[in-house]
C-alpha cells in the first residue's frame, strides 16, 4: 500500500454518534450486530472484500472527508438506506458540516431523479439529529 | 410554462385516501412527517426539485391520471414501495379504476421481471384496501 | 384470455416507420436480424416470455398507445436504448404526437435523473427524424 | 414443455424451513399473506408470468439447485432481500450446502460491490438459523 | 440562490481537451449534436432540469472540483459512460490530477462492484489520453 | 485461501475462442487492449480488486462451471453486455453445453425482466457462434 495512504482522524467516535442520534443508535447497533454474524461466518472472500472496502476510504489524494461523502453520492444514487447512514455518519465524523452533507445529497438527487426522494427524505431525518 | 399546463382535479383528498386504507394512511402520514424535515432545512436545490417534479405530472398533452400512472409502471420498474404507493395514491384521486392501475403493474413486471414481484404483491396490498 | 383485449390498430407499419427515419431503419434491421437469432434458437422459455410481452401492450382497460408510452418511460428510466427506440417507434405508429411523446420522457427525466440525459438526448434524434 | 423437464424433490417442507428459522419463518408468512391478495385479484398476466416463473427453476440441463443459487446470486446483485430470502430457502430445500450457498453470495458481493453488504448481512443471519 | 454559489473557473476551455484526446473530442462532439436536437424542441421542463444540473455542480460549501468527482462516482457506479466521461472532462478542467480521478473511480469500483470494470476500462483509456 | 480452492481447467484457450467466433475476438482483443492500459495505470486497489474477482470463480464448494454460469446470470439481470460476453466465453471454455447457457439467461430473464431482451439477442448470436 503507498505510504500516502493514512487512516483518518475521526473528530466523534460512533458511540458519540450514537448518543447524538435515535436513527444513528438504532443504524449502528443493527450493523454491528449483524456483521458479527458475518464475521462469525468467517468466509475468506468477504473478508477480504471488507478489507478492499476499508482501504478505499483512507486518506489519500483525495481527503477521507470528500471519500465518504461520495460514498454518500453513490450511495443514494444506489438508493441503498443503510450505506447512506453509514456515510452520513461517517462523514460527521470527520467533521463534514451540515451543508457540505446536503450538497452532496444535492448530487445524488440530480443524477439519480425523484426516486432518491424517499431516501432524500429519510437521510434529512438522521442529518437534523445529528446538526441539532 | 406553457398555458395549457394545469392543476388535475382531484376526485378525493389525500384525507379521504387515508380513512379508506390503512396501508395508505401510514405512506401519507410518515411522507408528511419526514417532507416537514426536509422542508425546515430549507434547500435550494431540493426546493427546485420538488418543484419541477410537481409540474411534471400537470394534465398536458398527456391527461394526468395517465402521467401518474406513467409514475407508477417507473416506480415499479425501479423497485421503489414509497413511490409506488404514491402513485397509486394519486391515480386513484383522478378516478383510475382497478383495471387501468392493474394494467400498469403489469408493464412494469413484464418490463422489470420477477424482482419486480415483492412490490407488486405490496401494491396488490394497497389496491385491495383502496378499491374494496 | 380476458375478451376485451385486442390487437391494437396501427397508423403506420414498421416498413414506413423505416423509411421516415435512418435511426428507426437501423435499429429495425438489426433487431429483426437478432430476433432470427434467438427464434431460431426456439427456446420454449424465451417464446412463452415474448408472448406474455406481446400480450401486455394489447388494447384493454388502458389504450395500447397509453402502454406503449408506459413502456418508453420505463425503459428511459431503466435506460436502455433499444428498449426506448422500440416504445418511440410504437407510440408512433399508434398515433402519439409529439408532445405526448416528450411529456413521457419528462416523466422518465425527473424520476430517473439526469443519468438519463445521454439516453434523452439519442430518443431526441429518433423524435426528430419520426415527426419532421 | 420439454418432457426433461421436471419437479424438483425438495429435503425439506417450507413447514419444516419454518420451524427451524425465524427469519424464513417471518418472510414465507408475509409472502403467503400477500400472495393471496395476488390471486384474489385473478390478473391473467400476473398469473402467467407466475407459470414462466415457476418453469425456469424445474430440473433441466442444469439442476434445480444451481438455478436456485443462480436466482440468490442474481437477487443478491440487484439487492432483492425477499428475492435473496426466497432462493436461499429453496436451496436449502434442495440440499444446498452452508458452503455453497457462501460461495453463491461471494459471486454477487464481487459482482455488485460493497452496495450489496447490507444485504449479504441480512442474507447471513438467515444463513446462520438455518444451518445451525 | 444563496450568494456563496458561483461558476467554477475552469483551467482548460473545452476545445483544449478536445485538442489534447480523440476519446474527449469524439463524446464532446457527439454531445454537442445531439444537445442541439434536444434545444431545438425547447421543452421546457427540459430546459428546467438542464438549468438544475447545472447549479448543482456550482462552487459551494463543497468546491465544484470536488463536486464534479462525486458526479463521476455516482456515474460510474450507475455505469453511464457517457456521464463518466462528461465529469472526467470536468474534473481534468477544474484541476483535478490523476490519482485524484482513480480514488474516486476505486470508491465507484468498490461501491458498485465488478460490473463497473467494463466502464473502469474505458475511463482508464480516456484518462491515459487527458494526463499524457 | 483454503486449500481445496483451485484453478480451473479450461477445455478451450482464449485464442481457441477467438478463432471460432468473431464476436468473441472483438470482445477479448478490445478488453485486452483496455486491460494493459488498466495494467499501466498501476493503481493498488484496482490490482487488489481484480485478484477478489479471480479468486471467486475459482473451484470450490461450486464446481467453477457453475459460478461462471452465475456470473452470467448477475451480468444479464444487470445488463452489462460486456459482462455477458465475457461469462458466456467462460464457460464456454469451462464445458458448459449450450442448453445450459440458454437456461442460464433464462434464469436472467425472468428475474430481470423484458428489458434484459435486447442482452439477451446479444447473447445469443455469441451463443450461435460459439456452437456452431
Amino acid at each position: 500500500m503507498p505510504a500516502e495512504r493514512s487512516e483518518p482522524i475521526y473528530l466523534h467516535t460512533e458511540e458519540q454518534v450514537a448518543e447524538r442520534s435515535f436513527i444513528a443508535r438504532q443504524f449502528i447497533e443493527t450493523r454491528s450486530r449483524l456483521n458479527t454474524v458475518v464475521n462469525n461466518a468467517d468466509n475468506y472472500l468477504v473478508k477480504r472484500f471488507y478489507n478492499i472496502d476499508h482501504n478505499t476510504y483512507l486518506e489519500g489524494a483525495i481527503p477521507a472527508k470528500y471519500k465518504e461523502l461520495m460514498g454518500l453520492v453513490v450511495s443514494a444514487g444506489l438508493r441503498c438506506d443503510d450505506c447512506i447512514n453509514y456515510h452520513i455518519i461517517q462523514s460527521y465524523r470527520l467533521g463534514a458540516s451540515k451543508e457540505e452533507q446536503e450538497e452532496s445529497l444535492n448530487v445524488a438527487l440530480v443524477v439519480g431523479g425523484s426516486i432518491v426522494i424517499p431516501h432524500l427524505r429519510r437521510a434529512y431525518a438522521l442529518l437534523a439529529e445529528l446538526y441539532s
